[in-house]
């Protein structure tokens, strides 16, 4: 899977989200990728010999130089998941966090194992494996946290470019709240070490192409008043995009009030020390105030919603509905290992369910709500994929270049192939090749194409993920 | 995958559950199944050789008539899953609900694809596919609502048998609240075609040793009161068990309440025309007061929890600690197409989150309750597994037959492979093999068994399923 050389036609059925809760389908339709990764074309009711013989030579490309990728019957292109919040370290926790909850899942499970990143070997299992099963599931741009260490932080720099990902990544800054083994010295370390990341990447791709840089306070609470000014300054003289977490857990809230008794509220606490830019991205966001979801909006940061970290860590859930009716830009974060799941599919398939949460009638509502008004924050299938996509590029600054399938934007996508039942006069006599290949979706072959988008975001997992390209290269695919 | 003629000898790791929150390690183990399926041996501290030398002499066994079955490095022998409540008709309505709840979801989606299985060849297709798809994902047991045509259901018992899954099949009654083409006629009908249905298992499985029937009201607000009581009269002649729901959802109760105004709660509903025995399977139970879960406990009625359905249609989370707290049996079902996942694997990672929802800041405790009481309603995953297993047998009166590895039960068992991360000094160039097979739970070497039945819980899926056994016969593997 190298680089690609040529430019690339791309045919077949097109779905991606237009507007929250809207996906487009695009049949019969013909996409045109030049030879750096760019969306050039876009022709709807246009077949293969339609494009050889008229689409190519408008655009002067010569056939024999042009690759050829067809969707086959009932597979789809779609774009490619976006992982607002994903933390590479922990990956090897997935799963393990017992009955644990933020601060002493922080202690129990993550601290040890991010220290341990000081390995390089270790941190390149990891994050190879990490990296790779991300891109099998389809998420062709994460934004990482690493660890406090500068050389495996860019170790995983250049995996991310060499395998071929779209990454942010970040080197995590905490001068507290941690072991002592596993902390910044200082505010100023803090900074220089986070410079030095910033340098290699710069060294490895020096237009930010593919791999960034991203300013990473871990959170207000493992951040010294001065250690997030340093950061807030550094922000503001790079004008690089910032990561950090924010009001996931109670306990955490009232810590962060404890530690910064002169400032109101936990917003507040980035804001005053100019982390809360357009360029921030806010993981969770369960717990806010009206008036920090106000202020969040008014600076234009971003939220990462983690469904399945919600869920697992039992922090809460993160009112999505409610968040996009501040006009924030929300995005899905798997955040392993705080969420269990590599996959941005399960993130999308866990925020239809968290809002259904919300929606119960167990959940605080007001005496006397409506099932109506209830039922208003539940998350459609459109909705979450459009989370998974056009809504993370938003997150993540890139929504002029990635996201959809428009014109001028870059190709990243993935071709997915459901799961056809056969339709044989006697299935008990028959093998069970459609059970043992590609995963669990089944289409029988009466659903519409907004069922067979349901069957794929409750069932589908990277067996559906056929190939997937980053910026036109093909970096994974299955037989 | 035919019958097994022959005894059988398994070895290498064994993980079962022998208490609710309790599992069993075996190592170096030996289990010996006798030609008809059942334990006859378990020996610890057993190698291949000793148990060839001494445990097979000892049971007067021919190691040349002996089929030895090993668990690789890393892989363990689990019980079956049992499948306490599940919908084959809906199979390919998996993932389609949209913003439903039960009452419009049954009208909008089930009645639909239900009442199209009055088509036998349509019912094959579906059903052979559920059934293939369900033993695919380690399910060796499943209590089945078909429909209201006999034909069809019949059908559905005869593929049980023939793919060797064992099964509760039961023929849906409903005289009311279906649509008209959708309907038993009358109560004597809804009888009389059940008892053709236990005709044809009787006919077919004279001693119900893999499929049974079960006696199938779909739920109060779809049989009159003389249907109930007739089913209820029906249950006393055969002392057959008895499936149906109970208090999954608001509206469903309140309707009951119109529907049987001189009946206090929907339990007493049941109780009241005899369907609440000591063979009773209660899907959901979400809703109950103490006094109708006290009633249920003291009838020794049974629960299935479905998790994936509560978070789905939006039903409401059940308080699986507060019902084992009333002593009642509880499993685990999927509940298809309510819920959207063939798997028990998912409805046991499914409950583990719905527990932590229940234990949510948001979710209506009494004030002043603390973290940690309402961290007690949380389920571990020693305790899903355990509803996955031996909770879910008692549930379908089989607790002295399935569930776990005791000498004297049948051979109900998968054999599970996790995928270890290989150990390579340059990943970055190396093949991705271990990505592209063997599914999404990465094993690093360093974790405790206890940490990789969590990591299998909250990442595992039909490919670590490798090989499933019922009742002593290979009727699933992968290769």
């Amino acid at each position: 899977m190298s680089p690609s050389a040529q430019h690339q036609l791309f045919l077949g059925s097109f779905v991606h989200s237009i507007a929250l809760g809207q996906l487009e389908y695009l049949h019969s339709t013909a996409i045109c990728v030049d030879s750096s990764g760019k969306i050039v074309a876009v022709q709807r009711d246009c077949d293969r010999s339609t494009a050889e013989q008229s689409l190519l030579p408008r655009l002067g490309w010569d056939l024999n130089h042009v690759t050829v990728t067809e969707s086959g019957q009932g597979q789809f292109f779609f774009p490619g998941f976006i992982d607002t919040h994903v933390h590479a370290p922990q990956y090897p926790n997935v799963g393990i966090f017992g009955k644990s909850t933020l601060l002493d899942w922080l202690n129990t499970y993550t601290f040890p194992m991010e220290s341990s990143m000081s390995c390089l070997k270790k941190a390149r299992r990891v994050y190879s494996q990490c990296v790779r099963r991300s891109l099998a599931h389809g998420t062709t741009t994460a934004s990482y946290f690493a660890t406090i260490h500068v050389p495996a932080t860019n170790l995983l720099a250049d995996l991310c470019l060499s395998l071929g990902q779209r990454a942010f990544v970040g080197r995590v800054c905490m001068d507290r709240l941690g072991p002592d083994h596993y902390l910044d010295e200082s505010a100023e370390q803090s900074v220089s070490r986070t410079r030095e990341c910033i340098a290699h990447i710069q060294a490895i791709d020096p237009e930010y192409a593919l791999v960034s840089p991203i300013i990473t306070p871990r959170f207000a609470p493992s951040c010294t008043g001065p250690s997030l000014a340093a950061l807030g300054k550094l922000q503001k003289e790079t004008n690089l995009p910032v990561q950090t977490h924010i009001s996931e857990n109670n306990n955490e809230i009232s810590l962060v009030k404890e530690q910064f008794p002169g400032i109101k509220t936990y917003t507040d606490v980035y804001d005053q020390h100019d982390l809360l830019t357009d360029k921030t991205i806010l993981a969770h966001a369960v717990h806010l105030s009206e008036g920090e979801a106000d202020l969040i909006s008014q600076r234009q940061s971003k939220v990462a919603h983690c469904p399945c970290s919600n869920s697992s860590i039992t922090s809460g859930e993160a009112r999505v509905r409610w968040l996009l009716g501040k006009g924030i830009s929300v995005g899905l974060g798997t955040d392993m290992s705080g969420g269990y799941s590599p996959s941005i599919l399960e993130a999308a398939r866990l925020a239809s369910l968290v809002s259904n949460h919300l929606a119960m009638p167990g959940h605080r509502w007001p005496e006397g709500t409506s099932d109506e008004d209830r039922d208003k924050v539940k998350l459609s299938v459109e909705e979450v994929l459009h989370l998974a996509t056009r809504g993370g590029a938003e997150v993540v600054g890139l929504q002029d270049r990635i996201g959809g399938f428009d014109v001028g934007k870059e190709w990243d996508a993935q071709l997915i192939r459901l799961n056809v039942v056969p339709d044989v006069d006697d299935e008990a006599s028959g093998s069970s090749d459609n059970i043992l290949e590609g995963g669990n979706v089944d289409v029988f072959g009466w659903e519409s194409w907004e069922e067979r988008m349901a069957k794929w975001l409750f069932n589908g997992d990277d067996r559906n993920t056929v190939k997937v390209w980053v910026k036109g290269r093909l970096v994974h695919a299955r037989r």
